[in-house]
């Protein structure tokens, strides 16, 4: 056995940290007899000797046996330190799991059968939707505020905090969305997560159990069905129309939602506005079948033509909605930061649950955001974006006319981050998608917004386009790339 | 009409925000017609009269009625404005959810059957257990990790981030698990998660489908349970001893799981170290049926005495295991940062679902931790901990066997932040349990963390008590109360 080589191949794998000698010898040792380098049985050096060999300390070498021999790994005995048996060995567990079922493919259904994004949320290709003009952000005032807001934490608030989130940061909440989107809500009500995501999970758990349907859009946001599938509910996809969700009878009768998913105010990839009458419908059948609603007001704030149609949480008292808001679009996604407001009916049965399964602190994070808020600087930020977006929009919208009026036809929608178009051309969106992807531009198909993804493909041939953060002055030429690649896909 | 009386009512309810005389109006004369206070059919007053009652701008009336229009709530004709059928009225959904399913009841039943914890985590009594010393965290040190950290984020880092997270927090972790916990894992088997609440989410969802079996410790850590319960699962318990979990052949050959949890180093609640030949069985029988492992090393860097027994992970390569480690106890709960190790042949996979189900961003926090790992000021903050905690359990343990030695006894245990006490007087842990709140201490009832939990309530009758936040000087004082409650139950 040599010892000094074996130490040199924990040294070697140890990473950046320095290991002490004496630890350095005791994992040595450790994973020798693990690795089966050491078989059980064999008798290690004397404590002395191995010293010598090594040139360490004595006291290391004993502290190292000493470790072994409390773990189990080897018995001191009249003839010195014996190794145990301490296992059929590494090699014959790997062995087995070659004849046993492969872990690897032993993933949950749930998740094997997620409906995939190709690109990561982050890409930064043109044309990713959903993360707004980061350049944008007026990141002086928020590290401001964070350092502001990190002085007056108190070590007692550095726990688990209110099951619901900071006081302060849930009046802020609920004073601005009582006034922007006719929210009727008290703090109470609002229940602060790590953004929409989050709050889907919440939702879907606390609502639903394993089976239950949940209607969604068709074509929907994806993210929500991933939600929902991971909860073991069943998607029922729901019809959208100019005028939004468009349920019919048999919807109602043959397959009521326990929930059901929308987004009202910009339906999500579309771009239209649930009209009134359906939002009145959707209440009425919900009520009478004791369904929930998810509102899920993404970019309401965001929109460039006028306020959005009130949210339908607040259209009567006491609506079975659960209305979604996040501050990833408004503000920035690494913050991290979202809400539900939760009719009054079920703020305690809330406050109880999200107890046992989650988790809040982030106590900083939420007073900057609550101060953020309360000084104007927020609603500053969304007038300032708001304008930006509208600009971004138009420019984008005058180069898609000129580059490639003839191959699509873009949506009128009001606004937002993202815009719709209608493939004309006779090609299928996923190819030209795929396409755009190889030539490092990024264009969603709306074929792939659909349940399942295959369904009705000739109705949402088309693309969905991020413009947030593509600057007026760059439009054109990206606009210009984009449809010469197009247009190759059709020679 | 009296609409000096609605802009008032309105006024009113608008919290704190100023409304605009025009948003004002809007929303004065929207919810009158929801209410039915102005029915349908009605005739609104003309633009200019209406402006002279109220003494404001005739623009701000314009603005409110043509929002109205434009939402479908009143309509414009020769005769003026007129109120639309809006809805059968808020009153009407109100009576008729009356006689539906009362939505109040209608929370799922995953969550209505969770296990509940009487107090919040943050309940500042003393003995509460999860919280360190909060008022013994450098706060100044990690606020200006903050500042630093948040100085170097660039506005392209605001976005949703890598699915696995910051790459220097990941490499941190990996660095410091293999040295101090004998893990097996590179950067890449590293993901961040806000905690092990999240952890445990993530990995029911990514590794079972609901109604598969999941083994828990029996009794056990009720957190996860919750996490299980709510993803669908179904709770196998396995009895734990001396040596940690103990299953038998029949709990493998009748309800094999899919998934198991374990605290290994230090069992919840009863601080049992799980011995090394269970380790290697437990391992094999994993292997052998494609069994997934959860490793929840919760507290072992705070651990007394020597360092606890390395992680199952790292017994062998490729073992089928998820550790589980957070920085709640280490650092502070509301951090909200933890993480899971998985294995190398899960990494892709595992980045693909959580791409899918779960959000990233945080980058200033886990820029500012990795730094605080990397500097030695994390390794020299768990020393401190360490020797205080040691210190405080001391102090406590001297105090009970005082006070109240022959009312309970004391498990050894080597160490963390919670130790657990047997109850020798004929009482029932529950009860005393409820007293000990009413006087403002708060023991957990051992019997609570069994499954169900009121089985077997014989064996285990007695309680847990976190020490970490009870100062050694003040130890003798707040057990002498205890004490006194105990024996007032058994009088």
């Amino acid at each position: 056995m040599d010892y000094g080589l074996l130490l040199s191949k924990v040294e070697r794998t140890s990473g950046t940290r320095k290991l002490t000698q004496q630890d350095l010898l005791y994992e040595s040792l450790r994973r020798a007899i693990l690795d089966g380098d050491i078989g059980h049985g064999s008798r290690l050096l004397a404590t002395r000797a191995l010293a010598e060999q090594l040139g360490i300390a004595r006291n290391s070498v004993l502290y190292a046996y000493e470790r072994l021999t409390d773990e189990g790994f080897i018995s001191a005995s009249r003839h010195g330190s014996i190794v145990n048996r301490v296992s059929t060995s590494a090699s014959t567990i790997v062995a087995r799991r070659d004849g046993a079922q492969a872990h690897e493919t032993r993933l949950s259904l749930r998740v094997r059968n997620l409906p995939r994004e190709r690109t990561s949320p982050d890409d930064p290709t043109p044309f990713r939707p959903g993360v707004p003009a980061l350049d944008e952000f007026p990141l002086a005032q928020w590290r401001a505020s964070m350092e502001r807001a990190w002085r007056t934490v108190a070590p007692g608030e550095l726990g688990y905090g209110n099951n619901a989130g900071h006081p302060a940061l849930r009046r802020s909440i609920a004073d601005y969305m009582r006034v922007s989107r006719g929210v009727r809500c008290t703090p109470e009500q609002v229940f602060i997560t790590s953004g929409t995501q989050a709050s889907l999970d919440l939702c879907a758990c606390m609502l639903a159990d394993p089976g239950d349907s949940v209607w969604v859009e068709d074509p929907g946001y994806n993210g929500a069905k991933a939600a929902f599938q991971a909860a073991g509910l069943r998607l029922v996809p729901i019809p959208v129309d100019a005028a939004g969700m468009a349920p019919t009878q048999a919807h109602w009768d043959r397959t009521p939602p326990r929930l059901m998913y929308l987004t009202p105010s910009h339906q999500y990839p579309l771009g239209s506005v649930l009209s009134l009458e359906r939002r009145w419908s959707i209440i009425e059948n919900s009520v009478a079948r004791g369904a929930w609603i998810i509102e899920d007001d993404y970019d309401s704030e965001l929109r460039h033509s006028g306020p959005p149609l009130p949210s339908i949480q607040g259209l009567a008292p006491d609506t079975p909605v659960i209305y979604l808001g996040t501050f990833s679009k408004t503000m920035f996604p690494a913050l991290r930061m979202g809400f539900m407001i939760v009719p009054a009916s079920l703020v305690n049965e809330a406050d109880e649950a999200l107890g046992e399964i989650a988790r809040q602190g982030r106590v900083a994070e939420q007073i900057a955001l609550a101060d953020f808020i309360d000084s104007g600087r927020y609603a500053r930020h969304l007038r300032r974006m708001r304008r930006l977006y509208q600009q971004r929009r138009a420019a984008l919208v005058a180069a898609i006319e000129r580059h490639m009026g003839d191959l699509v036809t873009v949506s009128s929608d009001g606004g937002g981050m993202h815009l719709t178009m209608r493939l004309d051309a006779p090609l299928r969106d996923r190819d030209v998608s795929a396409a755009t992807r190889a030539h490092g531009l990024s264009i969603a198909a709306l074929s792939t917004f659909c349940q399942p993804p295959a369904h009705d493909a000739a109705r949402y041939n088309g693309f969905m386009l991020g413009y947030a953060s593509i600057r007026a002055e760059d439009a054109d030429a990206v606009v210009a790339r984009l449809a010469a690649v197009i247009r190759a896909q059709g020679a």
